[in-house]
């Protein structure tokens, strides 16, 4: 099985790149032996107006999760929430330490 | 024909996401309408000991070419001259502006 992939999708117009960019990084230096890579994708303008969509490709099959859609979540990940939800799929026995205390409250 | 996708691949044990990162958002920044994706990945540990390599897929063969290969090409890339390989792969009758002309020089 190839080792998982992140996509996150950003709207250009809105200026995400940078917010993309840092949940990059943070999924990327928590899941850093886990992860194959995560890409970051930016959406045509006009065409996605206000996307933000996370989504991991972790199986056999290729089809992707989404793990984080801003249309249908809310807004914006909290980065624990996030990856929690990451390491259900891509590294299930894992412990995310304060991430999953946090969860426990 | 996909939009042209970037994989840079880069040596977690030397701690240079930040630089993968940034070489990113440049370019995510300057090819932002003629890219698919910029993917980050974490070279294996131990395995790929002090890479830095930056491929861009462009054909419909999909075979990547490597743009930049710190081993081969020694160190880091400037900034203007990985646009332009970047450039002449994906968009060779785009304008660079102030890189073009530092070229010229």
């Amino acid at each position: 099985m190839p080792a998982p992939r992140i996509v996150i999708t950003y709207c250009v117009r809105c200026r995400w790149l940078l917010r993309a960019q840092w949940y990059a990084a943070e999924l990327l230096q928590t899941f850093e032996s886990e992860l194959g890579e995560v890409a970051l994708r930016p959406a045509a303008k006009d065409v996605e107006a206000g996307v933000f969509r996370i989504q991991v490709s972790a199986s056999d099959d290729g089809v992707p999760t989404t793990v984080w859609n801003r249309k249908r979540d809310g807004g914006f990940p909290d980065i624990a929430e996030l990856k929690r939800r990451v390491r259900d799929l891509v590294a299930p026995e894992m412990s995310l330490g304060h991430a999953d205390r946090s969860a426990n409250r």
